[in-house]
Parts: structure tokens; sequence; C-alpha cells
């Protein structure tokens, strides 16, 4: 890595939104961009949402002499000074290169690269605001995990974002705590990115880079519910080394945070929906103390019906080996069946006895579970489309949140 | 199940072995010929190799009145009196028409399905006994996990049961805790079953009992190390029930115990073999305190070395789905990697700075970890093949286990 041929311009690239998934992500990209200054250029931009913050008293940065500890200041100015993350993820040191900006459209400016990291109920109006202010030719990689299903059908975040945009974007997706990532405790994670060929094509001397820059390719582009669209792509200008799964490894990829990259959008984005459903199940039934072998057993048939629901819905776009063998599959639904917050949720709440909603009011501080949403959800499409009894697990867990049924009745109920 | 049609004649089931795994299978067949009286003979022999024992004062079973607590007494006779293995299985009642028996060769007589279940050292010793004493078309089920692996190559012990009897024996493995099986905790298991078409075939009213029960049928075996033989197998008398996947459903599956059967025996039994390997990876890692992502990612690359192993040397008599899709791959992988021994004594020598054999001895009571032996044999015989570099997790657990190689050194080593 570090030189992938001569190109005469680089890669900038920007980071949108600094939770502590986003904020552990952009730590990441600047290690990297900074490691390997052949492809990129060594600034990275992070966009985040001003808000006033104050160093706490037990923070290694409070200094009551620092004019930073005299009340509360901006966020990004704490960030951009002590190189920290003081309010999303304190205790971590953030790179030198990593720039922290409270103005969405400048961070993105003249980036080819966008990192979009942040909750999935802004990811429209955040691109509406940088819709036409972005290079042409930019390509981005989406970390907002799931997808998004209705009874209509099932679309992908990253799909949202590369439709509004006008831009071809990926996603990254995988076993993956932000917390321990920030602290560099070994981990993967999958990356699927898999855009219209001419992006990865070496860059012909006879394409001058102005002629390349306007070059707009048509293709047809089928989405995960079948509907076929004319997308009209950009190609990116041949001065820059193209952006191809070599290089998004060099953008991600640390000794830390082992990165696979495939092709398979649907796949990395479907794991990381349909897990937390799973999760839920597992949750109960270690409630319950039925034990490991029980679990292991709800994992097993978890995995089964999410590469059945790939198979169904997703077609010949799918790889049945992303969900068997990619960090986004089986080790991410392992790693939220171990101790994920539906998981532990779940659990309490047979132990409790309580409904779940009532274990999620006292345990996440106002914060929403996902495997409950996204269980309802799933439910309304699959009776929608008459498939409720082919898959069973799913179906189980809707009905266990709704009272229809009891955590006893699902070992019996998954059997048919 | 309960009517496959109108045969004149019955399976007998004896049980060979009777440890706390055997004695927890007998249960659950004689459970099953008790309900299905059209398939089955309602008593199941089980063999217990006979021992002098007395009941503890603190067993539900100890009245100072009773001849049977008048100091050691046979194993049997308690079993057969109080329904309970007080030794390897205490506090599980045990069904009315299961019998224990002292006589290997009483005990097999006039069977039809063998079950085998005791320690894969006595295999051998326990099938010269009982050789040209059974019936010549009995059909086997081996119950004991994983695979003789060495240098030279890899045998089933299915298959060694096989051909030291001449019959046909397939194998049952899955995520099974003895204990929570006989304690009927939900969970699932794999049989494997794969024999010669004959067996399947329905009866032929132009095929006389007796003639048919002379029937030598040749065909030709190709085992796991690519040998190809000529197996006379004698056809099971069409009065009987064939032995298929559906009749051997009802002998095996339990409103508790879920079954699926497939024709998989190497990949059913490899999965039973490799999964320890890779628990003691799982267990180091944990140990270190790298977190769930870090156990996820080592299960990950595990399962992913299991498939391209059976892929690499079982060629086309594998399925791959049998270790994604099954409870004798992924789940037993899972279970085996969250409390199994390996995984516990693994996660012990390094939290104690202990060499594993160490832990071993304070944590086993003289028993042996089956994943450092089998890390060995696998190993030894990846080194012949010259294949340590394609298997990279478990040459590093080989690595670490003879000091070559430290656990922090895993993640770069597994990265290549």
């Amino acid at each position: 890595m570090g030189s992938l041929g001569p190109y005469q311009r680089k890669h900038k690239v920007a980071v949108i939104g600094s939770g502590n998934w986003g904020t552990a992500i952009a730590k990441i990209v600047a290690e990297n961009t900074a490691g390997n200054p052949a492809i990129f250029e060594k600034d990275v931009q992070m966009w985040v949402f001003e808000e006033k913050v104050e160093i706490a008293k037990d923070s290694r940065h409070y200094d009551p002499s620092s004019p930073l500890c005299q009340g509360p200041q901006n966020l990004t100015d704490i960030v951009n000074t002590v190189h920290e993350n003081v309010k999303y993820l304190p205790g971590i040191t953030l790179p030198d290169n990593l720039h922290a900006n409270p103005s969405l459209v400048d961070a993105v400016k003249d980036s080819t690269i966008l990192v979009f990291n942040l909750p999935h109920q802004f990811i429209i109006k955040t691109c509406e605001q940088i819709k036409g202010k972005i290079l042409p030719y930019a390509r981005g990689i989406s970390c907002i995990k799931g997808v998004d299903v209705n009874e209509e059908g099932i679309s992908l975040f990253s799909e949202t974002i590369g439709k509004i945009l006008g831009i071809y974007c990926g996603a990254l997706s995988g076993a993956n705590i932000a917390s321990e990532v920030a602290q560099e405790k070994w981990s993967e994670s999958s990356i699927a990115y898999d855009p219209p060929h001419f992006d990865s094509k070496a860059p012909s001397p006879n394409r001058s880079p102005s002629a390349s820059s306007e070059n707009l390719v048509q293709f047809e582009h089928k989405d995960v519910s079948g509907q076929l669209s004319r997308v009209k792509l950009q190609a990116l200008p041949s001065e820059f080394p193209p952006v191809d799964h070599a290089v998004l490894k060099s953008l991600f990829h640390r000794p830390y945070f082992h990165i696979r990259v495939v092709n398979d959008v649907a796949g990395v984005s479907l794991g990381g929906a349909l897990k937390n459903v799973v999760a839920l199940a597992a949750g109960w039934v270690d409630g319950m103390g039925w034990g490991d072998n029980a679990k292991a057993a709800i994992m097993r048939v978890g995995l089964l019906e999410m590469v059945k629901f790939g198979e169904k819905f997703f077609g010949a776009t799918i790889e049945t080996r992303t969900f068997t063998e990619e960090s986004a599959g089986v080790a991410d639904l392992i790693t939220s069946c171990s101790g994920g917050r539906n998981f532990r949720c779940a659990k309490l709440s047979v132990e409790r006895k309580q409904p779940i909603e009532k274990v999620e009011e006292t345990e996440l501080n106002g914060q929403k579970l996902q495997g409950t949403l996204t269980a309802v959800e799933v439910n309304n499409f699959l009776k929608k489309q008459g498939m409720e009894d082919e898959f069973p697990l799913l179906t189980a867990v809707y009905r266990v949140l709704t009272g229809a049924m009891s955590v006893e009745d699902i070992p019996s109920y998954i059997e048919r």
C-alpha cells in the first residue's frame, strides 16, 4: 500500500457525522490518510453538529486556567484544540490531521470521498443540504447500519444517499462496537463497494482530465426492490487514483481494524438490520435460562433466515457468502447476540417479567431499540408478501413483541 | 410420524455407552421408541460398563433401609431399579423402557439400529467384541464427536465403526451439552446419514423377506481420504421400515431436541473436531480482554477455515452448507466458543499467565482437552500437505500452543 501509481491528484476525504461511531471512524480515516500520502491528502474534515459543551472536571483536559474551561464552549473548538471529542468519544486522542468543522457545506467541499456516519433519521435532510455542493464525481461510503424496510419494500441507506446526491455510495458494516474500535481493540469490518466498471479502469493516457471530469456515464441500475433506473454518474477524473477496493482498504484498514472489501452492498447492509431481530430472540431464550445450546440454536436459525431473506428478496444481487463469511454477517450476528443492547434488553425483559418497552425506558436513557422497530417493519413487509410462514423466527419475534405468542412457544414455532 | 406404513417387523434399538452423553441420548431414544410403536420396539437396551457404585447420601434415591443402599452395588442394578444413572447423569429420571445391560453382546443382539456413544478411544475394542454378533443388516449412528486426524489423513469414527462391523453407520453431532439436553432444555442437533440407495427404497412386493435378508449389495465407497473401496452391505429385510431420514428423525427428535437430518457425514463430523481448535483461540482473545468484536472475528475466521478445510480435503463429498447452516457446524462452534472447556481453559491460561497444560491439570480433574490434541494433529496433517499458510488461524493456534507465537500476534498473523 501507499503507492498505487503516479497520479497527479490525491483524494480528499470528509467524514459526515461525529457521534461515537462517526468519531471512531474519522480517527481511523485520518490515521490512514496520514499513512498513505501518495493516495490521500493528509487533512480530513469531520462535520460536527455544533453544540455547546463543558469540559467535565474529571476530564484529563480540565484545566481551570484554560479559556476552554470557562463555561460551555463550541464542541468543534474543543475537538480542534484538545484533539478529543469530549462529548461523544471521551478519553480517545484523535489525530492532529482530523479537523472538526461546524459547516457541513465547507466540510464536504472539494472532497472526492465522503464517509457518511450519522443516525439514519438525519440522512435525507443532511444530503439535501449538500446536494449540488459536492464534487459531482465524489464517491460515498455509508457507515449507517441497517436498511430501510417498509411495507412497499426494502431500500438501502447507501442507495438513498447515492440517489439524492447523484453519486455512487457503498457501505461499511461489521461486528464493531464503537468504543472498542476507538480503543484500538482488534476487530474486523466489511466494506461493500460495487460501482460501475469505469471507476476501476486504469486511467487512460488518451483521456484528458478535463474531458473526463465532464464525462457523464449512463448506466442501468436495479435497486433492491427490482426497480430498474437509468443513473448518470460522473466518471472520476483520471488524475485521481481510481476509487477501487484497494484504495478503500488503504482508507479504512488498520492493524486493529481489519477490512475485507466485497461487492455485495445489499448483503452487507441487510445483515446489519436483521441481526438485531435475531438478537431479541437470543436475549429472551437466554433470559429463560435455557443455556448456550438454545442460544446457539436461535443464532443458527437466525442466520438461515437472513440467508433466505436475502435470496428471496434480493435475488441475484446478493451473495449468500456475505452472511456466512463476512464480518457484516455471521460475526456481527454473534456480537449482537453476545452483549448488544437488543440482546440485553430482551434478556432483562424475561428476567424481570416486564414488557421490553419498559426495560427500554429504564435502561436506555431515552434511546430506542433498533431490533423492535425492525421486527415490526420486517413483519409488515413479510405479511404483505404472504411469507410470514417462511420466516418462522422473524415472525415469532414479532408475535412475542405483540403478545400473540410467549417465549416458551418459540422452539415449537420455529420447528415447523 | 408414528405410522410409516404397514411393516411386519419393528426396529430394535440398542445404545452402546452410558456416560453422561450416552445416557442422555439413550433417554431420548427410549422416549421415542415408546412414542412410535408402529416403527420401534418399545424396549431399548443400553450397554453399561459394569462397575460398583454407592448411592450417595444426598441422592433422592438414598434410603438406608433399601438393599440398594447397603454398600456398593452394580451400576446396572441401580439404573434398572431407580431409573437413574446415579453416577454419570445424576438427578435425571430415565424412561422405564430403557434397560441397562452389563453384557455388550446381549445388549446389541437382534438390534437393527445401533447407537454408538462412548469415548473414541474405546471404539475399536468395543466393535471388535461385537463383530459377527450383530444382525448383518443392522445400521449404526455414531454420536462420537470429532474425527481421527493424523499425518496420513483424516478418518471418520462412523467409517471406522462401519468398516469393522460391515454395516453402514451415520453420525449425530451438534451444539449439545449433555446435562442441558438431559434436563430437556431446548437444543438442536444434526444427523448425517447417507447409505446406499437401496436402504430408502420402498419395499417391493416381489422381493421376499428371506431372499432380501440374504441380499448382499456391493457398492463402491470413497472414504474421506479419497480411497475407493468395494463395500458389501446387507440389505435391510423388506419387512422392516427402511432406515431413512424420516425414521431417524422419529428416533432422535424431541420437542426439546430438534433434529435435522442431512447427507453430509464428513461435514457433520469435521465440524465437531475443528471447532475445538477455534475455541482455544477464542478463549485466548477473550482472556486478553479484547472484547466481543475480537471474539466474533476469531469465530468468523474459524468458520471460514472449517469450510475451506472441508472443501480442500473432502472435495465433493462435503457440503459447505453443513458448516454454515447446521447445528453441527456454526451452532456448535458458537456454543464451544461461549463456554466450552477448551474456551474456558484457554481464557484462564491467558488470565493466569500459565501454560494451558497447567490449567488443564488444575481445572479438568485429570481429563484432557480435545482442542489441544486436535490442533497438533491438524497441524501435522497440514504440514505434510504443505498447507499451513492456507489455514492461518489453525496454524496460529498450534504455534501459540508450542510457544512459537504469542496471542498478541494472532491478528496480524491471520490478516495475511
